[in-house]
């Protein structure tokens, strides 16, 4: 490593949603911000940003980091894999020329080591910038809380998947666990359905939206009629040892 | 549900150890507390009671909920779960009793619906007095931030296990992950390592010991010498799709 910088990237972990369970750390590296990057879809808000609308010092400089594509394109077409990697490219680039002289702060919705945007930037800022990171709330937190049910007890093997696996798998996934958290629903919900129904935990398995944030909503997956949002969380709570 | 109570029980997740990382949330609930109570092994400090030293407001009375047995006794002895059966019982009665004048704040380190003792409260105090569950970061998202890798990429399937599994299953459970955190480490240490060599992959195995706290090691499993703490964590980072 050579890092002769001044400034550093601090990646704020921000938590589910709710501004409130953001990190004391967190909010602090915010007051102090100068400059803030976040990634958001090209047209929206932005999730990171939204936690902190309000909270951010005033002439703070802002780096909206807009993906070239999000599900325009299949993960598996190497056109999709190009742009992203360019974008990363860059924006490793952008960032570890401010921390030369600055310090700037990203903010990363939930844990940003667990399935965040931020990792691809960070294989690219080793040896390049100093990094720190601080973890967060994860968005399954927050949405296993808003059940008001624990997700698992005692010895219950947890196991956390993204819908976008076949249904095959995800069945058999359902089969060996005892608690489940399913990411990223959107229009693979009628697969999920089905293999829920398939490993016989239909019934069992609840649908939450934007846990922890005003509009949260939690219902039996049985009682969602219609499309749901990509965003959305599914969960089989653990039903272990209990004494 | 009849909840004449003008008080509450908030249960407060506290993070993986470092105070600045429990949220805002929990941080001003505890400038705000009266009654405090957490869980302790007799004879102990506490990790929960731990995290908050010194932030506590003055004249703050202290419950130590201290476990009537922890090791002692095996969990499959039917001992064990009567005396813990009692434990519980006893202080849900003299929460509930606390929460129908006052507000009492419960420590919890990580966050307490993630295998946490609270949830055995939780469950007793239903319909007795109002609970609120205040989320926290988990002490595995402190570990796998202290390994300075994200532990899991795009579609990565992660498997939460507790090393008190058998030996096959642990092997099996390994064999069919992408990422891995195994919990409860102390005496199962040898096992584990048998299944991970079994499932060829103890070279890629880390282990942390008090994750985000001034004591925080981070090994290779490999380089690990002697005996670890029960709530040291083992991690397998998964290698998914990155562009």
């Amino acid at each position: 490593m050579n890092v002769p910088q001044s400034g550093k990237i601090i990646c704020a972990g921000l938590g589910p949603g709710d501004p409130e369970l953001m990190s004391v750390k967190s909010w602090r590296a915010l007051q102090g911000a100068t400059h803030v990057a976040y990634f958001r879809k090209a047209g929206r808000a932005g999730q990171a940003r939204a936690i902190v609308e309000g909270l951010l010092p005033a002439g703070v400089t802002e780096y909206p980091m807009e993906y070239p594509v999000t599900t325009e394109i299949h993960f598996s077409d190497p056109e999709y894999n190009r742009q992203l990697a360019a974008f990363y490219d860059q924006w490793a680039d952008t960032l570890a020329e401010i921390a030369a002289t600055q310090t700037v702060v990203v903010l990363c919705e939930g844990d940003p080591f667990l399935y965040g945007s931020f990792m691809h930037l960070h294989t690219r800022l080793e040896g390049r910038a100093e990094v720190e990171i601080i973890p967060g709330i994860t968005g399954m937190s927050g949405c296993w809380t808003a059940t008001g049910q624990p997700i698992t007890w005692g010895d219950d093997v947890l196991t956390v998947a993204m819908a976008t696996l076949s249904e095959d798998e995800l069945t058999q996934r359902i089969r060996q666990t005892d608690a489940l958290v399913v990411m990223k629903i959107g229009r693979n919900l009628p697969k999920l359905r089905r293999a829920l129904e398939a490993a016989g935990r239909l019934q069992d398995a609840w649908l939450v939206e934007r846990g922890t944030m005003p509009a949260q909503t939690v219902q039996k997956l049985t009682d969602v009629d219609g499309e749901v949002p990509y965003f959305s969380i599914v969960i089989l709570h653990g039903e272990g040892r209990r004494p």
